[in-house]
């Protein structure tokens, strides 16, 4: 069965141009990076040049960029320096963050001393920036804002200048989990008010297991995971050589071919809601989709039957791959966090549709078809 | 220019073998191994079958086994977890650990009710088990016992079964930093009285960026990395699916290997160290090194002269790969801290030699006159 794949926010495929920069680091170039001889300073070298191609792509010096074992670690780290390095007392988040900013922010608020805010959301699932304004403003303590740059399951696109510079105006560290953006907009860190962005290879036809961490050179950090002086004392342990090397070469391909991968997709998204609008009685589509969105994201609701509850299932029996939320929690039965914090309508059945250059409108097509059968 | 490669200990050749089923991974079988459609399934279930495997060959049950993104990971989130879960308040450690552990038991001991003490060494570079005992039974709280079971510049092997049984005596938590043995050795963690142990895919032929933790079934821990529910909740983030392949396929090759390998890498090193005595005047040996010893690792001192101060350089220039001591402290210029501790003699020169299957009597030969020409 030919399968079709329409969770391209879950995961990507690597592309195989990426593949072909990887492998001498499969094989031959084998060297631990911080061994001082020959096989070492090879690898060290194509880090460190692997570095500049990521930080240049995102107007950044490479001396902010480190690189990680993915968008999570990168969270996690973000936070914890927050609160243990930068004097951060007060967290304000929102509810629709991903679980890796959710969790850690939890953990935090958990602790001694550390107290979590949520901001308010609007009808369309967007930050209140006056909610915002008015958490920093009531904060007798310094505060670590952590809110998303495009929601995982809905899309929405936060506006990050204007949180950036209300938490300039608060003194406020800015984390933004930039993980649905890297690779998918064209990002300059240079004229960005933020602390801490990260990144995840896997999210853009790169590999799994590597991401990034970038930690604004105004301020000073310690690591969360200690020991050996990789990544300039900032992330222990021996470097994930071929994911590193994939990762830049992934951001690489990604802002050459934004202009037309963006464009194409962009069309596909539309083209479905079309569609789905046109075909599928009933539905509708969750967030700000046709605003301030990302253009890899369609997230629908369907009308609850005890036919559109198997909707999943059904269009994974056709060889459909799609979500109901994020990968990182579809084990759980609880139903969306995101799709629970917006729109909490018992009688609708969210579907997440997530495109990339690698898809069609025949695709687009036979899903749309299908789903009508399965509703 | 041929390169011979006797720096083992820092990293190892991925193994074509690993490569071969590491590779569907890496093209088609991309799926996000927490998504629940097909693609999703296939690679959970190939995840779940490298944690069987894994679990299988360590004796262990496969709930007792974590992936993580390498040996430093795993050694922070045993020594957290032992502070923040299980209640311990004095870490106990040596001033031999890698980084990945000093540093953390460092981290930990700066934090407020936290006490650190270093067991005393005998004369060779062991742990002294008296000087062990004492320190256990002169704690009031409970204690983390953290020791590595092979010191990765000078070899010496811990006896983890006297280690362990030690501290069941006095209710301490035991994490055990196999990176060196597991791949190198037979485990039976059914019968090891031990709590965590970690091990690191690149040091036995496998990839780089993935490592395990095992953590005992009878403790109860929280994740040090917070986010979606990957590893049963245990190690947030996209897991990375060809690093975890290519784990359990390493340590399947190389427990298959094991009988054959050990003799042939002893042997070399036996031979090493008997010609470096019988060609080289003043040649010493830094550790128990024809004891209670890894076979991969020869840590050998030439006298301090203007030329064997340059003998890394040497080497270097001539092909040859070999470390002053851990590669991921090689970037500093402090020294080794296990020479330093052990056997702080300002006239030697250290050099760590340290082998695999892909080295011959050939190369040691090879190695062994160009020693003598360089000092």
């Amino acid at each position: 069965m030919e399968r079709i794949y329409f969770d391209n926010a879950a995961t990507t495929a690597l592309d195989p141009q990426v593949l072909e920069v990887m492998m001498p680091y499969l094989t031959e170039k084998f060297g631990n990076p911080s061994s001082i001889y020959s096989y070492g300073r090879e690898t060290k070298l194509a880090i460190e040049n692997a570095r500049k191609s990521v930080a240049k792509l995102l107007n950044a010096h490479p001396g902010e960029i480190f690189f990680t074992s993915g968008g999570t670690e990168s969270s996690n780290t973000a936070i914890a320096a927050a609160i243990r390095d930068l004097g951060c007392r007060h967290i304000i988040s929102s509810p629709i963050e991903h679980h890796a900013t959710l969790h850690s922010v939890e953990f935090w608020g958990r602790q001694d001393g550390i107290r979590l805010s949520f901001v308010a959301l609007d009808a369309k699932g967007h930050v209140s920036l006056d909610s915002l304004r008015a958490l920093l403003a009531g904060s007798k303590e310094r505060c670590l804002v952590s809110l998303m740059h495009a929601n995982n399951e809905i899309g929405n696109l936060l506006d990050i200048h204007a949180v950036g510079n209300l938490c300039k105006e608060y003194d406020a560290i800015f984390h933004c989990d930039t993980v649905q953006t890297v690779g998918h907009y064209p990002i300059s860190l240079r004229d960005t008010p933020v602390h801490f962005i990260n990144g995840a290879g896997h999210k853009f036809h790169g590999p799994k297991g590597v991401g990034i961490l970038y930690v604004n050179e105004n301020v000073s950090i310690k690591p969360m995971i200690n020991g050996g002086g990789q990544e300039r004392n900032m992330r222990a342990g021996t470097e994930n050589l071929y994911g590193i090397i994939g990762f830049a070469r992934a951001l690489e391909i990604a802002m050459e071919r934004y202009e037309q991968d963006s464009a194409y997709v962009s069309e596909l998204k539309q083209y479905m809601a079309g569609q789905l609008k046109a075909q599928v009685p009933g539905v509708s589509f969750n967030g700000d989709y046709d605003g301030r969105c990302l253009y890899t994201v369609l997230n629908v609701s369907f009308p609850k039957t005890e036919k559109s509850e198997m909707i999943l299932f059904n269009l994974d029996m056709a060889g459909i791959c799609v979500s109901g939320g994020s990968a990182c929690s579809s084990g759980a039965n609880a139903g969306s966090h995101v799709i629970n914090a917006i729109n909490n309508d018992p009688n609708k059945v969210p579907v997440r549709f997530s495109f990339s250059r690698h898809n069609t409108k025949a695709e687009v097509d036979a899903v749309v078809a299908k789903v009508k059968e399965s509703i």
